[in-house]
């Protein structure tokens, strides 16, 4: 295209932005304007996509990172054809698939679901290092930022990431409109300040006026012929731009236009230019995938093993049986076993150092290129991550998050190395899995069989050794349980999972030796919970006691509420959990003060029974 | 001192925690001997302060962002003489002071927990935002932070932070010693590396060698002289300084050293060196606090107004009456209305921009010095600064955060934008207080009482409008909550709170006329709950019904659980919540599509009683 017409794109791209937020009532019609000549230049000109084929693995990819644009994002779906005007005024409907901030649920051109600012480049570093290391089909990833989400602190772990990687298949365009939500930004329409910073991680700058095509044509250009390093084009915009009594001004962040009629008409009127993308490189057949025996590893019952070193081996042979499967890490491979897998397939290991937000990004990136990734480390440490978990499960990213080092049972460390939130936080996550194994052979199964599962998937492991309680023929379905002490003469049941199932055993059998017999299940996975086995637990015994290593909201004494909340008589119920912040001490101390080892359980069992609280 | 006195003191600081981790049997010596000569020099020249009064107005503030290295900040303790020997032996023992990672629970002398790498810089930030723009009694703000831990985010936030606000009274120390926890970090010992980002975010950087006494204390030098900006001091150091066989070498992150006797022979043997700390600069008083009556806003029953306007306003009048309230935003103070703050008390509102972890850090560094932060962003976005929030309760930081534009009820702007974790995540913080008014006048309420609660302090709010509906007068306790609809024919309790309250006093009122009585709870306090009022209910209604714009794991309904888990009778249970992944939609559009609108609300109660589920 020729400039004049590029320009007009971007005025088209304008005009289409004002009317789908005039129609919808609200959205970013400001934020969408000023980024509209970047968007108009990049598709006619430098993008490669095949909109009819948006799984052809050589396609470009592109991320919205201020997805609050997202009217100009449907704008230029609009202009390379891939939805019609009609559609294009759905903009915020009901049922539209044209949300207020794109997802990838019903388009199949978003990468990823935007909306939580500086998100979209630590995912586009995902796909960069999937397209690098991986695929090696050519694409390109583009993400277009804005400016006030540089301040986010998750955009300069990805900047230190692609920049320490050389990834030059990775380009950020910021649009430099220099005004945020309640006014300026820090730096304003300074791009050498955005410039320093970016070349400080090692990347190349570009700094252009975002409103001439041609020089934007160039720096395009410039990024595509740039080795060796990602590249950052800073350009300067101004927000609203095109309409003058909107323009550049503050006060007009995420409303629609006042008067769209008019501005529409200073913009050149409603157009229909139609974009042709340049096709995709010649198409790789996606990265080939081995899926060969699982050839899961076995223990001894008995045999003391930590969960977090089955985590590690049976990871590492799943990655033998399959090329899809990716291994993530954040500066703690020793401690998660993470390594394990790098020594055996060093080139699906991605260490991501000491940036979970990062690595947790990384993780939905290589999920949409279609690899299966799991991602570890503490899990006190995932609450870093937390805004990336959630913005995964609206984008439906399958990913697999493992904590190590959960609850008191670590000991010496202290509560800041405990995760004791991280069953609550994952549970909360819309269509999460929540899996908390006891012993090395349900880990190894759990972590094989999360790698299908729909939607974000945890898996919490332990630091210290227990023993094996179950053979190496055991099934362990997820929404399972396991009742491990069970007669006629069950005075209640003890629900327990990880390293308080060992302790509930223990308990069971002291209490049985004193002629009181307990019901023990094991409730490994603690979500989607086990329904029948509670239920009909609560029929035959009368009362629940759940013991978990957690502090007492959001856990597993909550999780097993999810068997009788549809106005079924509910069981008694008594929680035990961590209830007071720990300190130092030994995994045994930690566990006897916060009233969960077995000493605690038969405790509050014979108080129970004693006090005629149950039966 | 001189530089061979100093460069022992190094040594004895060394010696101190090797036989601090051999008595604990753990803990990380190496990475506190890279640190040794550096926190010998700036407590014998540089750092002031008076050990017997940490309280001091004029004290420097020290902050070990490693806090792993905590070896070296007892040894240093010692050296000080604020603990003797033994005492330095009980580390990481059950019930000493001296915890695996350092917390201000028991040890006056300490500011903030650390543990969670990356935190340490973010809260000086906020230290030393009160002392230059509140306190103003010229103490220096001391960061002592590994090379690891500048992979974090948060580390970029903070620098850019305190880049923009000319904060010359922070230095930050950063101990490159080149090793991780798992090997290599990603720039070794290229401390130029370090400095481009640190210049390029406004920073004077200095470059030393830090195992050379003299070159250390020139460094300290220059950073005190240095004005109109933070100084970033960038050591090259070695793990496990001073004993050749550990020195530099991998494999040795997190343990006790090997042999020990042998590296305290070849360090030189124990010491009893004495630092006498310089004094305190001359005191001023703490910040001055106004006091004066307290003049909430009031509405008229019946009044459309949000929540988050009433916070807006009960904020600022509660600025007015205490000088020590302050409040933060995270670029959205127009959405949260604490821009209304802004107006009235400029001097005590800090922008933090799009960052949300450094938000929650300048608040935890605020609290510590005795200020009342707010610290408000969307509910969303506050998941962004989990592990802060985390973190702060560790510390038992007194902060209040306050999450708009929760639930489905925000209508269009679609998921990214919800808040719908947030009940689960802050429940599940150690000690905190949960708190979601359902209209203005208890909004005014509730944000003045949080101010002197213990620990971390939520409040929800929600973006629409909703009627007043109670008066001026009416009281909120924490852990309290208001019966709304009672009769002798109750058939059973909807629990609700925040906007479905609204609802359900809507389908009460619906259902009322159809003969069908049923109470209502308004449970504005979530954490704790009022066990009273809802164990009343259950017996004299026999279920319970919770309805919440909260996904349907860890909120309301989990939590009224909390009242029924001493193994007392539970009443029938059941729980109306966000169970899908909403789009965009109408607030109405989405809390129907929810079945948590009145219809919604009705409806299931019906059901319950027609199918004779209740009585």
């Amino acid at each position: 295209m020729k400039s004049a017409e590029l320009a007009d794109l971007g005025q088209q791209l304008r005009v289409d932005s004002v009317r789908a937020a005039d129609a919808a009532g609200s959205g970013h019609p400001t934020s969408s304007m000023s980024a509209a000549d970047l968007m108009a230049v990049l598709l006619a000109h430098h993008f490669r996509y095949d909109f009819d084929r948006p799984a052809h693995p050589g396609n470009d990819r592109f991320i919205l990172s201020k997805g609050h644009a997202s009217p100009l994002l449907y704008a230029a779906y609009k202009a390379v054809g891939a939805i019609d005007d009609e559609e294009l005024l759905t903009f915020r409907e009901r049922g539209s698939r044209l949300e207020g901030h794109p997802t990838p649920r019903q388009l199949p051109w978003v990468e990823t679901a935007t909306g939580s600012l500086g998100q979209g480049l630590p995912v586009g570093v995902g796909i960069a290092l999937a397209g690098q290391r991986l695929e090696r089909s050519g694409y390109r990833v583009w993400v277009l930022c804005g400016d006030s989400e540089l301040a986010e602190g998750s955009v300069w772990e990805a900047a230190e990431h692609a920049g320490h990687e050389h990834l030059d298949n990775l380009t950020v365009i910021v649009d430099v409109n220099r005004l945020g939500q309640r006014g300026p930004t820090r730096h304003g329409h300074d791009l050498d300040a955005y410039a320093r910073r970016f070349q400080a991680f090692g990347w190349h700058t570009v700094e252009v006026d975002g409103h001439d095509v041609d020089a934007v044509d160039r720096a395009y250009g410039e990024a595509l012929s740039t080795t060796g390093q990602p590249t950052a084009i800073l350009a300067r915009t101004l927000k609203g731009k095109g309409v003058e009594a909107d323009q550049d001004r503050e006060g007009l962040h995420g409303k629609p236009l006042p008067d769209a009629d008019e501005a529409i008409a200073e913009l050149g009127g409603p157009r229909d230019l139609r974009i042709e993308v340049h096709e995709p490189l010649a198409a790789r057949v996606l990265h080939a995938v081995r899926a060969g025996h699982l050839d899961l590893p076995t223990w001894d019952l008995g045999e003391e093993t930590a969960t977090r070193d089955a985590y590690g081996h049976a990871l590492t042979a799943l990655g033998t049986a399959r090329g899809d499967v990716v291994a993530l890490d954040g500066e703690v491979g020793d401690s998660t076993r993470a390594e394990l897998f790098a020594k055996e397939h060093p080139e699906r290991y991605f260490e991501c150092y000491i940036a979970e937000q990062q690595l947790v990004a990384a993780a939905v990136g290589l999920a949409a290129r279609g690899f299966v990734p799991y991602a570890a480390t503490f899990a006190a440490f995932l609450t870093r991550a937390y805004d990336f978990v959630r913005m995964a499960s609206i984008s439906g990213a399958g990913i697999n998050l493992v904590g190590s080092h959960a609850g008191v049972a670590i000991g010496q460390d202290g509560p800041s190395q405990m995760g004791l939130e991280d069953l609550a936080m994952m549970r909360a996550v819309h269509g999460s899995t929540v899996l908390y194994p006891c012993d090395a052979q349900q880990t190894a199964r759990l972590v094989a069989a999360m790698a299908d599962l729909d939607g974000v998937r945890y898996l919490r492991t332990s630091r210290g050794e227990s023993p094996v309680i179950y053979g190496p023929d055991e099934e362990f379905p997820v929404g399972g349980s396991k009742v491990l002490r069970s007669s006629d003469d069950d005075r209640l049941t003890v629900v327990a999972a990880g390293v308080t199932v060992h302790e509930a055993l223990a308990a069971a059998d002291a209490l049985a030796r004193d002629g009181i017999h307990v019901r023990v299940v094991d409730l490994y996975s603690v979500k989607p919970v086990d329904r029948h086995t509670l239920r009909r637990a609560a029929e035959e015994t009368g009362a629940l006691v759940t013991v978990e290593d957690h502090h007492e909201e959001g856990g597993l004494g909550d999780a097993v509420l999810d068997a009788f909340t549809d106005g079924r008589p509910v069981p008694r119920l008594v929680r035990l959990a961590v209830r007071t912040m720990p300190g130092s001490a030994s995994p045994e101390e930690q566990l006897h003060a916060a009233g969960i080892d077995a000493e605690g359980v038969a405790a509050a069992v014979k108080l129970l029974v004693e006090e005629a609280i149950v039966r």
